[in-house]
């Protein structure tokens, strides 16, 4: 079977994981779009993840019980792993509120791959924004267990990459995500041997 | 949010799900293999899904009920969707032994990005092979519900092909699969406009 770096070298660049992390409404997707097109226009093969496309598939039939949670967290982790052996760069867009969560997914994508990105607009600025009414809901008592409202988010304790979108414009969130990214990921000189080290190391374990 | 048809540019070549179904060790993953090796010396991206690398990841926890096998193959297809969607060729090997199972699988992925693959090696020769000794548990009683033996295989009737591998070299069989497959996904002059127009057939749904 061909192996990841074969497919990395195909590609011309490293497969990654970023986990956007925050409240709902704190900017997690409009940031992976907005770096999405930017990698996209490097060359780079990225992968959206959210709600929207795994909740109605690989999540169908899970609801929002704690188990539930989890058991949704650990198939979109497992994905990423896949995507990310394919070569593919993943944007992972979930709350994962929990510490335990966003530690479970580290671990099956594996802490080399994955990069944690705590969006940390506040929760102020998140509920003025409700872009989908959720927290009127909440805060009327209409949804059980919201993040931020009536159920807790831990603020993560060494995320890769810390950005606070209030009073930023995305493009400049967008770029503090480049450069941190881009270094990663690109495809560069060192790559082939770079990717080989990399293979040496997984097969060595 | 980028399309499918930005990624497919991106690669040069459209995504697909190249679907082998048959007996336990009838062939499905050394043909696979076998293609992955050729599509990618084309430059072409593919991702191969089997038992070995879903089993213990996206669909940990289930078992061999007639529930979790259908989940099994529901969570797999999912999972092809999201590849295909990337713009990835992926060459999903599960023996997958009723039509219902194999209708459903088709259903989610799309059946203009399906393509059915009946490895037909007879009972006689792959239970010859038999790489896994599964076949001599089986006829001890010593595994339930064995396709073949005591389960059926209900043989696919309109497969997009069908391949015997008794008797003809992995080579051969390579190349029936290359010449139906490459015309598909091949990126050409006309990839362009072709995927335009499926962005659009998609559009209008």
């Amino acid at each position: 079977m061909e192996s990841r770096t074969d497919k990395e070298r195909l590609l011309g660049h490293r497969g990654a994981v970023v986990w956007f992390t925050g409240l709902s409404g704190s900017g997690k997707s409009t940031l992976a779009i907005a770096l999405e097109r930017e990698l996209s226009a490097r060359g780079i093969l990225c992968r959206i993840l959210d709600g929207d496309n795994v909740r109605c598939g690989i999540n169908a039939g899970l609801g929002f019980s704690e188990a539930d949670r989890r058991e949704n967290i650990r198939r979109v982790a497992e994905v990423c792993r896949l995507f990310v052996d394919t070569g593919v760069v993943v944007l992972a867009c979930f709350v994962s509120p929990t510490r335990e969560l966003r530690r479970m997914a580290r671990e099956i994508v594996g802490t080399e791959d994955f990069c944690e990105v705590y969006v940390a607009t506040p929760l102020g600025e998140c509920e003025r924004r409700d872009v989908k009414g959720l927290y009127a809901k909440a805060r009327r008592g209409e949804i059980r267990d919201f993040t931020g409202i009536s159920a807790p988010f831990e603020v993560p304790e060494r995320p890769e990459l810390r950005i606070d979108t209030s009073g930023r414009s995305v493009g400049a969130c967008t770029e503090q995500l480049l450069q941190h990214l881009l270094p990663q990921i690109t495809h560069n000189r060192e790559l082939s041997s770079e990717a080989d080290r990399i293979g040496n190391i997984r097969t060595e374990k």
